[in-house]
């Protein structure tokens, strides 16, 4: 019997997933699952699904495999839907931006060894399955973070399908991942969208937009992102996210206090620290 | 006579400038100055300059125009060793991103009339001669912010220069100016260079910077910029900074307390309009 995937959530992410494994030669049926269905038809035609269904239970019936690939704060009610209807063999895995939540959320599943959490650690500004494409994850990090109940063999499940679609898996533990990803997106994007709003309410608002230029474009790109997706991290990873956010404060008041003093030297320094890391870390990829 | 053109700074912008006007056909010569005789001898290489000096009264002896395209505290010195050996009749003219104190330090020279401060809003995160380009400017903004004094024919010289590049030239006030600048190019910056130093700060430094995406790479592209320029811009346009600075520190402040509540419905307002304001004025450029 052929292999039976169910995605929940066939957007931009699981949209991508479908069309990833589906380029890759995956030999199986992809069943997709959202709340409209418009956007399941687009993705049929797309070739990102092959069937749908609005109804988690009946779209996961048969699954082998669900992928969960909504905003976090939906993450629940699917899993609610799920619970007791669910193949008793069946892996639940998904692609949710914080992972603490969903390990608790999870909890009401009847098979905790069948729970894989999971994070691509790719996107774009661009959401919904019209935005989706098959090389998404290619050379992308997927961040998976089993528990203790965990079974290997749904990790290697797991971690097999993603590797189909090109992309480098790690694992990592909940916390861990919470932390760093609060870091190195979280933040940036609260930073991004706080900024556009600051700008968006100064009063001379259409001149400020008129003289942006390239950096401005390239900083606030990731405030065109989903904005319920992104609310929904915040409420989702709030104690990562607020304290990384508090650190922040702290050294952007530390900054600002050196430009009152006009203490050129420390500014330097402060500037040449960041441009060494970013340089380094973040190399040649422009 | 052939038209004799002085840029003083050549790097990143001064050699687009003079790449970009020879590719235009510009009939005339010019000299470049700068501190080391290697990346002059290389700018001329590259075509961007035909003579060099490291003296800039040398440099501008002839000269009918002057473009100082230096950091903001280099100015005052090269204004310095201008004053009193420029011709008379010759137009400065300089590429800062911050137009108030460069118009206090031009009053220096002899000739209000022939002052004309400007700001090409282009760049790149890469700095030098090597970075430069003959198409830096195309249809990038160049803001004339000519005061009270400006002769009406030195403005229609410097904006016919920059034509000649690609850009499209506007003229403002000095204080609008500083005030958009501070909001659109300065603080993001201060932004950008704050969150790559706050990473670095972290325990987890390698890890987090492994775990960075996309987002994370746009986001911080303008945290590898040049930071001697940028240095000089907090000191420079110090008290229009400041400002916006306390603006976002507020605005953030806000966003952070509404996370710490768990107000999902005004996180996500904020979020929306943040997309809204960035989809309408920044556009499909991506």
């Amino acid at each position: 019997m052929s292999e039976r995937l169910t995605i929940v959530g066939v957007g931009l992410i699981g949209g991508s997933f479908g069309l990833a494994l589906k380029a890759a030669g995956f030999d199986g049926e992809i069943v997709g699952c959202g709340r409209r269905e418009q956007p399941l038809e687009r993705a049929v035609e797309l070739g990102a699904i092959d069937h749908w269904s609005t109804d988690p239970a009946e779209a996961a019936a048969d699954a082998d495999t669900v992928l969960l690939a909504v905003p976090m704060l939906a993450m629940r009610k699917v899993l609610e839907q799920l619970a007791g209807t669910l193949p008793g063999d069946a892996i639940v895995t998904d692609a949710g931006s914080s992972k603490g939540s969903f390990v608790r959320d999870a909890r009401m599943l009847d098979n905790p060894g069948r729970v894989v959490p999971g994070h691509p650690i790719a996107g774009t500004e661009h959401s919904g399955v019209e935005a989706a494409f098959a090389t998404l994850f290619v050379d992308r990090r997927v961040i998976l973070t089993p528990t203790q109940d965990t079974d290997r063999q749904a990790l290697l499940r797991v971690e097999n399908l993603w590797r189909m679609t090109g992309a480098i898996v790690e694992t990592t533990d909940v916390q861990t991942h919470d932390r760093l990803l609060a870091a190195t997106s979280h933040l940036p994007h609260m930073l991004a969208f706080g900024l556009v709003a600051t700008l968006a309410g100064m009063q001379e608002e259409d001149d400020i937009f008129r003289y942006a230029a390239g950096g401005f474009r390239d900083f606030t790109r990731i405030a065109s992102s989903d904005p319920v997706m992104w609310r929904d991290v915040c409420i989702a990873n709030r104690d990562a996210l607020l304290e990384v956010l508090n650190r922040y404060h702290g050294d952007l008041q530390a900054l600002t206090e050196l430009i009152e003093r006009g203490d050129s030297e420390r500014i330097l320094e402060l500037f040449q620290r960041a441009k060494t890391a970013r340089d380094a870390h973040v190399g040649d990829l422009g």
